[in-house]
């Protein structure tokens, strides 16, 4: 991995992201990095989408706001037509399949079923978490156990089998797509 | 209230402040203001102390990052020391009643039973809630309305009747000791 990583997560308010951000920023900070978790309220956070932000960094991190991200997560069509024009140019998207994505996109994309996992095999709810168990395997940027941790650590008790289920479930879909 | 306001909220891990930051946040954006809500994950968050920080502006805030608080919030005594220190000359500070603060101090200092209110009249969980009702009626920085909006946006379901008693008990107790 980079020394540093700028990570978006954008999808639809409700989708869980905030959460998913604050989890994957504890889960660095198990694995001994460090990482800054925000997000933005403005006037473009008025419209109906939302997004997390986290940087994950081995050293201090100076500049505390996502420029031009390295890992675009978009979860919704709208989001990621949001987003798509602000990343770094050695960028990877992550998205779900029904978004769709320009045939001549420069960016590497992985595009999984991360919605439908969640709906079909799971709860709605979990997409967030189908969502970084997908991202802990494209990326490796955290660690798998220091991410089942910090989602054990966060989600509302009671739902703790259902996650870590989920964490597999996107984990494995990611890995199932690599292997191709 | 002043353009732009930094907010750090800072206590023990579990508090739920960084909950309590993102409810600030949202409900600044009820009000039609911008806001950023982060976390930052480095040696410091290792100690056992936690906090999340939010700005609050009329305008675009173009640096994302608390540097001189204007408000400190602390619910314990790790907390308040470890942050005391970096605070604007203006800041005030609300702090549960089992804080110990400086009797030379400049700033201007509010003490609450936040935690006892939270314990004895409510449950011990909600006392990132009572802490945001108090600090609503002391800086009036966002409307009362919006942020019980934003606190039944994200609790948990069925505890809405609970966190809604939580808010009005911590907006209460700021406003009697105003009253004195």
């Amino acid at each position: 991995m980079k020394k540093q990583l700028e990570v978006r997560l954008s999808g639809a308010g409700g989708q869980g992201l905030i959460l998913a951000g604050i989890i994957l920023a504890e889960a660095a900070l198990y694995d001994e990095k460090n990482a800054i978790q925000s997000q933005s309220y403005g006037p473009e956070a008025r419209g109906g989408s939302s997004r997390a932000e986290v940087i994950i960094s081995d050293n201090e991190i100076h500049y505390p706001k996502v420029i031009s991200p390295n890992v675009l997560v978009s979860l919704t069509q709208d989001s990621y037509n949001k987003y798509k024009g602000e990343l770094a140019e050695d960028a990877i998207l992550i998205v779900d399949e029904t978004v769709e994505v320009e045939a001549d996109i420069k960016h590497t994309v992985y595009q999984l079923p991360l919605l439908e996992i969640a709906r079909v095999e799971l709860r709605p709810v979990v997409a967030n978490i189908v969502t970084l168990g997908a991202f802990q395997r494209i990326t490796g940027c955290v660690s798998y156990e220091s991410l089942e941790t910090a989602v054990l650590d966060r989600v509302p008790k009671g739902t703790e089998e259902l996650n870590k289920q989920a964490l597999a479930a996107g984990h494995k879909a990611a890995g199932d797509l690599l292997a191709r």
